[in-house]
């Protein structure tokens, strides 16, 4: 249920006309992604998707666009905004912000393989070294003063058992030295659903408005926690060692990495556990989200609390 | 033969540590191309084409590779030049100018249809929409200039009726008032083996070190000249016509464009029949090229000063 702005063809044809991509074939809404419009529009040219946005503001839209456009140059398979004949990226249609990107090649694979894990490590190292050199800064909004103001709010839902864990995760966080970690831009949301496969290549990493400023071990926390994991919530470690080792061979961790590495596991179950009680219990009006199962992060941090398995993984 | 200067895995794999595209997986030199060393580069992130520059001086190779990744940003499928962590898209590989690009994907045909047409036309008119917003400019090495030197060189050399011919079409080519013709960036060699098909649709446009400023129209005879002719040079009125308006529905012709349509393609003709006859008589030292037939281009020409065919395919 994502496409909630309506868009002709003939709307779609007159707004393509400042752009250098031909005559729109196609057009057809996507129903997939959670806080956007989204449509494959076909062109005499080539393939295309185009994203209205519903709810992102518009002064925080330059920092995700020229960012994919960054990571598009560095030669990394990510949507790329197509410039109008203005030179920019940014426009607008039906009223809301609106771009055009590239529209990548393949499907998202839900049952991924230690070898799909290793792909994705590669990838986000990537990821990471081609954000190095972005200029543009953006903290990140599900950080520190984010997890203390949610916890507030969700904590009378929780039963007591919930409510401990929670507390005394708080309380592990607050004592992380952040500064010791590498900080660079993250992706911030790359589950499964977010990496098109086409064979066993990556052909497309999608849905970077998430993405900020953090540590980037939090961004590889978030990752296993995702690719790595058994529907029960504990840790494969067969996939956790080939992504990490893949992701290590192309930008090595450091020391204080290693020893952090536990507690972002943690920080980054507690981020999804945190954001998706928020859905569950104190749901926006008027919001069309698909509310997601809090209990399966609630899992994956309690594990995560309690086995010594992610620590195996670590490749140093 | 274009791989003249040999690069090992060892060097490649050391060179590539300053970009963000994983690691070396294969390098295969390229057997295709006249004036550079070009390699398919996999690495375990995605694939790349390497180009060293063996005759194009430094100090141009800006206009180049900002013109293909201006292109690229319009959402053109021109291989897009990958910056290294310094977000230089311009390194040195074995002492000379190199650039990664993305690899494209496709092959050239050499028997293009109608409706193949009808898509080079479209692509033609992005290329030259997309273009109008750089900022560079490069005046055409091939242009007026060129033209009449190169004429002077090989006159000696022909027979008296391709003497005849060559002089009466300089003559005619300096009547033509260019400043009447809409300007832009011109790819100046679009030819077959510089697009690459994937199924039905063009997956690249490959080649963009002839591109140039001059008439957006020169670049369209010459596209003409190279899809839309038969053997023995005379022009298919139908692949021109395909060509011609898919290119006018996106790019509309001027009245200008249509009264020079006809003394421009053979102004196109031209310009490959001398280059050729230069390859074949004079020949630069330690050059490797393969010369192509001149004769192909001088029965171009020729059938375009005789005949009507060309005006009648032009749309306005």
């Amino acid at each position: 249920m994502s496409v909630f702005t309506a868009i002709s063809d003939s709307t779609m044809q007159a707004w393509l006309a400042d752009y250098a991509v031909g005559k729109l074939e196609n057009l057809q809404g996507i129903e997939a992604g959670v806080q956007n419009s989204n449509f494959f529009v076909t062109t005499s040219l080539g393939r295309y998707v185009l994203t209205l946005f519903e709810s992102v503001a518009r002064a925080d839209l330059p920092f995700y666009l020229n960012l994919m456009a960054h990571l598009a140059r560095h030669g990394l398979p990510v949507p790329a905004p197509v410039s109008n004949r203005s030179n920019e990226y940014l426009g607008t249609l039906a009223g809301k912000p609106a771009v055009l990107v590239t529209r990548l090649s393949g499907h998202s694979d839900t049952a991924p393989s230690s070898e799909h894990c290793a792909r994705v490590g590669v990838m986000l190292a990537a990821l990471h070294l081609g954000g190095l050199s972005y200029k543009r800064k953006q903290s990140n909004p599900r950080g520190a003063h984010w997890r203390e103001q949610t916890a507030t709010r969700v904590l009378p839902y929780l039963s007591n058992d919930d409510r401990a864990l929670l507390e005394d995760e708080l309380t592990l966080q607050r004592q992380i030295d952040r500064a010791a970690l590498p900080q660079g831009v993250i992706h911030a949301d790359l589950f499964r659903d977010n990496v098109l496969w086409d064979g066993a290549h990556i052909g497309g990493v999608i849905d970077f408005y998430f993405a900020c400023n953090d540590a980037l071990l939090l961004d590889v926390a978030i990752t296993v926690n995702d690719w790595c994991t058994w529907p029960n919530g504990t840790l494969d470690t067969a996939r956790a060692q080939a992504l990490l080792e893949s992701y290590h061979t192309n930008r090595p961790f450091t020391p204080a990495e290693a020893d952090a590495w536990p507690a972002i596991l943690r920080r980054a179950a507690l981020r999804f556990w945190l954001s998706r009680l928020e859905d569950f219990h104190l749901p926006r009006a008027g919001e069309l989200v698909t509310v997601k199962n809090p209990a399966e992060y609630r899992d994956i941090l309690q594990l995560h609390a309690t086995q010594a398995r992610a620590a195996k993984a670590f490749p140093i």
